[in-house]
């Protein structure tokens, strides 16, 4: 089954916004076994819209649209899709009017004419309620195909895409129930994992196959079943997860596609530990990747965002001498931090991150991307002296994922 | 003039990264006064590849190609370019193989047989050298429309666009030099910023047009001339803007397009003085915003992330009897928080935030999304109450620029 993105609207042609939709909506699709043929962004145009929907119809079997469904703009492209569809009936939808003025009394806005106009679909739409929002989502069947238009706010559109659309799918097109192992690994790259487990891959029957997905500096190993997944086939499956496993001791994180940080914080609430961190040339980044989480307070405590040298000293009192002698980047001053972290902080573990994140700053000796990380609880401590890249966001991000991946192996060794 | 953007691979298409680049190059595109009328993402499968780019020659003047360059991949790639442009013939592109050779020998890589491929190019294409990579960039004409092939890697892209490309587009095609005034504003939203300069806007001559680019809680005016910008039409531009500006005297933070904690940064670091913060809600989100720019330790001095009442108590010296009387987020423990920042932290100036980010936590007097934000220096203070809604991750992105907003007027009134 093949299928194409169509998102409508001026906001991405004219770069305001990125089209994030279309990379999450893509990764669902693939997990039911539907590929993405092509993405097409277009301007919310009569013509440009039918002539989109006409080159996609001879390309795949589903065309999945967003966007172009405000109150101000639907007009337009919900004419169009009527024309498309081969209507000039409206017909008012009363459940998705109700949803419309539900939200209107919520937020105590006056409702006007144009928001009730959004209730009116073209009369030979199915609508997929939208809960979430005032503009409903609308199927059509021509030639043995099928269209989606939905919303393009992101989460009204995932939430109809995974209560109505996803189940819709799997059951018209009778797809197989494909299943998915996720293996979450930290600290190498693509490449050195290939290579790891190269005769494992070789291996594998042809009812399953392996994808390398590499996002923020963590790979995630994604194995798959290519056809209807049967109990036999989901143990297969599940024998060459752990094949794999055994094979990479030191750097699988988890059996889960979620991040490194989620992880870390599940392990931690269920044993009761806390967590506290000394950011330097991460600034935050860290204690922000944290915080996103909810329920994040269970574990983490917070820290000292230790950006000159005399937060280092004041907030985890690291010796003015140690400072001057080597420098804020150096083994003995992020031991000095590490400790004073968990004196000051009074957590179970505590992470601290020192080095020279550029473009300034950097020395023949220190050069930009030398990063000292720290980790530890009160039995042990790991320091390691890192030389990430010349770039600023990446050296700040794969420090990040460095000293998460650092305290992931220390819990390892005490407490999981 | 028109451009359509092709990206070629199948990374897009499967969700695993992002399109960022086409939102960028639009936004480029746009600046020289070329609208980008579609953008596709297609799979790097030769008769993908040709369709798309029969169908964008149809639409567009203009057609610019990234990705398909990998030294694993471009074989496909540059062959089906060369077919579309009628040639069979390769040859060999000595400056990018110096380039070539130079990069394998920086990062000490040995270099294979695939590698020094890369310096192939169709005997047809004017090469674009590219700097930063190993993948050239090419430019080929048919029927008076250029196509142009970059490599998907961001910066590589980046650059290519800067120094190449957008100087030839305007050579080549005698584009208009569009002068663009953006004023950056924060705190409100944009049918308000409409209301308020609705007068202004109506009398905008035909020659300069506005357009509202909200971004990240804050939304940017953009005043642009539609044509060739003579010194009068410039002056002109100015005149609105000024006009602008007066009328919102209170939301108007810059006439620059750079981020508010980029304005502030370069206000304080040009009147010496420093900044801490003290995050509970936004658990090192303002953080991370300041110290992604280079050189913000002049500035920045860091500061606490106190998630818990004993790091409120810890670091700021919250009285544990306020925190039990009257909650983390309320006024009395907010002015807690900022006068223990600037005390304990030694800075001019300090932010302090504390709040229900949710989706727990929330309260019938305290529901989630309430948030109380200061900001001080040594002679004033000020605190505010505010009612985001309930969606954890939008009420920390909106605490944070409320936050700086209420920093940048409160460094308005003292020292700018």
């Amino acid at each position: 089954m093949l299928a194409e993105l169509i998102t409508i609207g001026d906001e991405i042609l004219i770069g305001q916004i990125i089209d994030s939709n279309s990379a999450w909506m893509a990764t669902e699709l693939n997990k039911i076994g539907i590929k993405v043929k092509q993405i097409t962004s277009v301007s919310d145009d009569e013509q440009h819209i039918l002539e989109a929907l006409k080159n996609a119809q001879e390309r795949v079997d589903i065309i999945i649209m967003t966007g172009g469904l405000g109150p101000t703009k639907d007009d337009i492209t919900k004419k169009t899709l009527a024309q498309y569809f081969g209507t000039k009936d409206f017909v008012f939808h009363q459940p998705s009017y109700e949803i419309i003025e539900r939200i209107f009394k919520k937020y105590k806005s006056p409702m006007l004419e144009v928001n009730r106009q959004q209730a009116m679909v073209p009369a030979n739409c199915e609508v997929l309620l939208n809960e979430q929002g005032t503009a409903p989502g609308m199927l059509f069947r021509k030639e043995n195909k099928v269209f989606i238009s939905m919303p393009g706010v992101p989460y009204e559109m995932m939430n109809l895409m995974t209560e109505k659309v996803i189940p819709l799918l799997q059951s018209e097109f009778n797809l197989p129930a494909i299943y998915h192992q996720t293996i979450l690994t930290a600290g190498v790259g693509e490449s050195f994992l290939a290579e790891q487990i190269k005769d494992i891959e070789d291996a594998l029957p042809p009812t399953i196959k392996l994808a390398y997905l590499p996002k923020l500096g963590s790979v995630r190993l994604r194995l798959s079943t290519v056809e209807h997944a049967t109990d036999a086939l989901k143990a297969e499956v599940q024998k060459y997860t752990d094949l794999i496993i055994d094979r990479i001791p030191d750097c699988w994180v988890a059996k889960e596609d979620i991040p490194i940080e989620k992880v870390i914080l599940n392990l931690m609430e269920e044993k009761h530990l806390t967590l506290s961190v000394a950011e330097s040339c991460t600034g935050g980044y860290i204690s922000q990747l944290i915080t996103q989480h909810p329920g994040c307070s269970a574990v983490f405590a917070g820290g000292g965002i230790v950006y000159s040298y005399e937060m280092k000293s004041r907030l985890l009192g690291v010796n003015p001498e140690t400072l001057a002698t080597f420098g804020a980047v150096s083994e003995e001053t992020i031991m000095e931090m590490i400790s004073g972290a968990l004196k000051n902080f009074e957590t179970d573990y505590a992470i601290a991150v020192s080095g020279i994140a550029g473009p300034d700053g950097g020395t023949a000796e220190k050069p930009v991307g030398t990063v000292w990380i720290a980790v530890a609880n009160q039995h042990q401590t790991i320091a390691k002296k890192f030389s990430f890249g010349n770039k600023r966001q990446q050296n700040i991000e794969r420090s990040a994922m460095a000293a998460l991946n650092l305290l992931f192996r220390l819990l390892k060794e005490f407490d999981a």
